[in-house]
């Protein structure tokens, strides 16, 4: 198409392609129909439709996090990026690149008070790290442009969003143009490499090697890690939360910090310097009365060996170098056996392990009865396991969906507490829309769980009904099984392990959405 | 209680039951777990459980629309705000009072960076007229005051947002309080009167007389507006979108502005002065290429005959004297027939027409099916009829729980498209837990049919299949019956107007919860 040519809208879906954004997740309305008019008119994204804007964003989080490429959204005003918001909270926290684009009411419609007039710029604000409102059709390619590359973190990703005007989606002038080439992640800190080796030579157990982001995120660097640890004698954990963590046969397993503060307080106990590789501060997910926010121990010192920013594997490769460390051959592990009877953690996490298949991708939002998993999966074959890593739930369905596509042909189990699916269900007609290779486990206790433990954590008691209605899903309960049909996916309801470990397989040989509810 | 022996958030409970607040909907997470456990220990507002935000914000502003009272709302920190926002931009468009209370980090807590850190402030600023973060536990109930004060906009309803810091609910030395009572709207203006009655005796037909808030919202208002258009020979229109209009046999029937821009212009054609009673002026939804926004005639002069804060039913009083006006008699009208055959957009009417109950609350979020409705409503038992105000679709279901509960004992009907009743379907849970007498009538037309319009609207055409499977909603079709099941209320199918009759009079008389998916 000759360029003199495209409307604003053309412009930014042939700047999207130019600069390897390839995957667009929609939730359009009225003010972005000639970007999606676009669509069908220019070689671009391909276009995945999502009921609900939380699926979009939260969509686009999981395919960032397994392509390694920013998605772009197509969102609907203030509002439709207000529905987009906790998943975008969620990506951030992730550090996952992601292209808002946000159509806005015309220009000249902008000073009339018309229903959805709405402050965007202050919405996207408050979860992007980059925001910018095109002036004019002829500004929209270079604005996409640099929407891309402000994406770009260092070795992470951000989010940046691009409010599009209506007139200069439909106005003509439109200019594509292209963004950048992604620079390398800033370089290994040899100074902080050398801190780093010095104490853990000389604390030993008294050190912490704390790994999160590139440090987690690889099997090469885990293995690095443990070799570090099994040299030095010092005491290695990941973050709670990792944005991708490879596990499984073949590959280290290595402990999380745990979510309890005071058992995160245990864990850390002694310590009098933590190295941080990829990981930021260990902060408590929430105060407690009288409970620290910090979890390293006061007057423990913290040494960066490498920001999130930086190639955290070089930086392990350079430690590990320094210290004149070799990498330390893994135990092998024993073949997860099938289990029989109640469905209990053990049993679940059991069925988990023995049925996962090669190199799935394992989305857990399973909230309190996913946290009993991580033992057994060093038994499972090879996978990714994906965590939500903004702690606002409803980011499980949608990460699966982003993931799936963002790793064609490899198999996607979501793990999900009831409470937390019930926020986003909508993804399951995106699954079925695309037929993606996704299993949903949903865990059925019937209750926000994790609240019925905080309640105790906070102080409070629970002496009556009122606040106890408000914590459980009782009355009625919901079935999973037609919510799944609803959406277009069939589902099942599993009360066994046995039931649960047929379920499992016959959804993953199916290389199709499936729904199993497991009532706890 | 002992005052003394307060905690915060015990405070805010007791201080918002002693302000008139008798209701919250609310979906907690761990850092309202004090507010929870105070509902228990202080008698206080009735609390309902949404799973979703955007439920519990959609479902206040239903409840303020029939119950004249803000209801609380329970959020969890920035992110569960941010599900919130949509229904929250909808109710400020529809001057709706609701108290949002938003758990946040403790205050010592937020200096880290923790997952859950968000900017919790800048969200609740984009869609809030008022926003206090309290700084201690004893602010925490003189902040509950002034938040149900700030609700308070003369006539109509505004949106407050207090934040909770975690450490200020749960401290100790809490001190309830009590707002002020509500004051009078602000007074009928004499001279804007004057004005209006000589605009109106002047021009004739060439004035049009618009209502709007307590305008379209009263009976009365609307008979009188009836009488002072048949003595001066004034248009009489209302706007199209009403936050709660009277209607049915024995009430006036007046036309609403068309929602497409050329039909309203055309309406409006002519006219040389528009006169305003409790409407702003009338703009278009979107921008057009080529179209205007503003839809008076250019040069056409605006008078205000009452602001929505005003006491407009005063106000029309008030011209109708200035006009030496009495009251007409309306003319009688035909009852509803009985239809038959196919689920067309008159027989649809004519089947809710035939079949709403005495003193019905409906609940309008068809869209483009809805449209053709109002022509036969006029014959239907006298109702009250609540629109979506601000344009962001997924308000209808969270609408009908907070009319349900607004309005206790009348039963409503939700009229939903399943492209809007898919953004916050979460809420017939909440009907079926409260056992709520709502009949959701969802009309199955499997697309994004007002986009398909649209989409022709801005003067783009729909060349492909890419484009196409944006605004379809088949591939696969919604099973709403599942969907209903899923949540626990019962749903049935009809592909026939005596279906959709009989379905429609079952579910009145069940006084329950249920779930019609007319197929189109």
């Amino acid at each position: 198409m000759d360029n003199d040519k495209l409307n604003g809208a053309e412009s930014l879906v042939q700047t999207l392609a130019a600069s390897g954004v390839t995957m667009c997740f929609a939730n359009p309305g009225t003010s972005e129909m000639h970007f999606v008019a676009a669509l069908d008119r220019i070689a671009g994204p391909r276009c995945v439709l999502g009921l609900f804007e939380g699926v979009v964003t939260g969509a686009a989080d999981g395919y960032y996090r397994m392509s390694g490429t920013p998605a772009a959204t197509l969102l609907h005003l203030g509002p439709g990026l207000g529905n987009g918001l906790a998943n975008l909270h969620n990506a951030g926290k992730a550090r996952s690149g992601i292209v808002n684009i946000v159509g806005d009411h015309a220009l000249a419609h902008a000073r009339f008070e018309s229903p959805l007039k709405s402050d965007a710029a202050a919405i996207a604000g408050s979860v992007s790290h980059w925001v910018r409102s095109s002036a004019s059709a002829a500004d929209v390619g270079a604005d996409g442009a640099a929407a891309v590359q402000a994406t770009r973190d260092g070795a992470v990703g951000r989010i940046a969003t691009l409010l599009l005007p209506a007139d200069t989606a439909w106005g003509a002038g439109g200019r594509a143009a292209v963004a950048t080439p992604r620079p390398a992640a800033p370089a290994v800190d040899a100074d902080a490499v050398q801190a780093a080796a010095r104490v853990l030579h000389h604390l030993g157990p008294r050190a912490v090697l704390l790994l999160g982001a590139g440090g987690s995120g690889s099997a090469q660097a885990q293995h690095l890690a443990v070799a570090i640890a099994a040299k030095t004698g010092c005491r290695l954990l990941a973050e709670f939360y990792n944005a991708r963590m490879p596990g499984g046969r073949g590959r280290p397993q290595i402990d999380r910090l745990p979510y309890m503060v005071d058992a995160a307080l245990a864990r850390l106990a002694g310590a009098e310097a933590l190295v941080l590789a990829g990981a930021p501060e260990p902060i408590g997910f929430f105060a407690y009365p009288d409970k620290p926010s910090q979890l390293k121990p006061p007057g423990a010192s913290l040494l960066t060996l490498a920001a999130p920013q930086q190639d955290v594997p070089a930086a392990l490769q350079a430690l590990a170098d320094a210290l004149d460390v070799t990498l330390v051959p893994l135990a092998s592990r024993a073949a997860p056996v099938a289990p029989a009877g109640a469905l209990t953690p053990d049993h679940i996490a059991a069925a988990i392990a023995l049925t996962l298949p090669e190199q799935a991708v394992v989305i857990d939002e399973g909230v309190t009865t996913g946290r009993g998993l991580a033992a057994a999966m060093g038994a499972a074959a090879p996978h990714d396991w994906l965590a939500v890593m903004g702690g606002a739930i409803g980011w499980g369905l949608p990460g699966a969906v982003g993931a799936a596509l963002g790793a064609p042909g490899r198999p996607v189990l979501a793990l999900e507490g009831d409470g937390s699916a019930m926020y986003t269900l909508q993804a399951l007609w995106t699954m079925a829309r695309e037929q993606l290779p996704v299993v949903v486990l949903v865990f059925a206790n019937r209750a926000y769980r994790i609240l019925q433990g905080e309640l105790l954590g906070v102080g409070a008691t629970l002496s009556g009904q009122k606040a106890a209605d408000m914590l459980s899903l009782e009355r009625p309960a919901l079935d999973w099984v037609s919510l799944a049909r609803g959406h277009g996916v069939p589902g099942i309801r599993v009360e066994s392990a046995e039931a649960l470990v047929k379920a499992l397989r016959d959804g993953f040989a199916s290389h199709a959405p499936c729904l199993i509810e497991a009532v706890l």
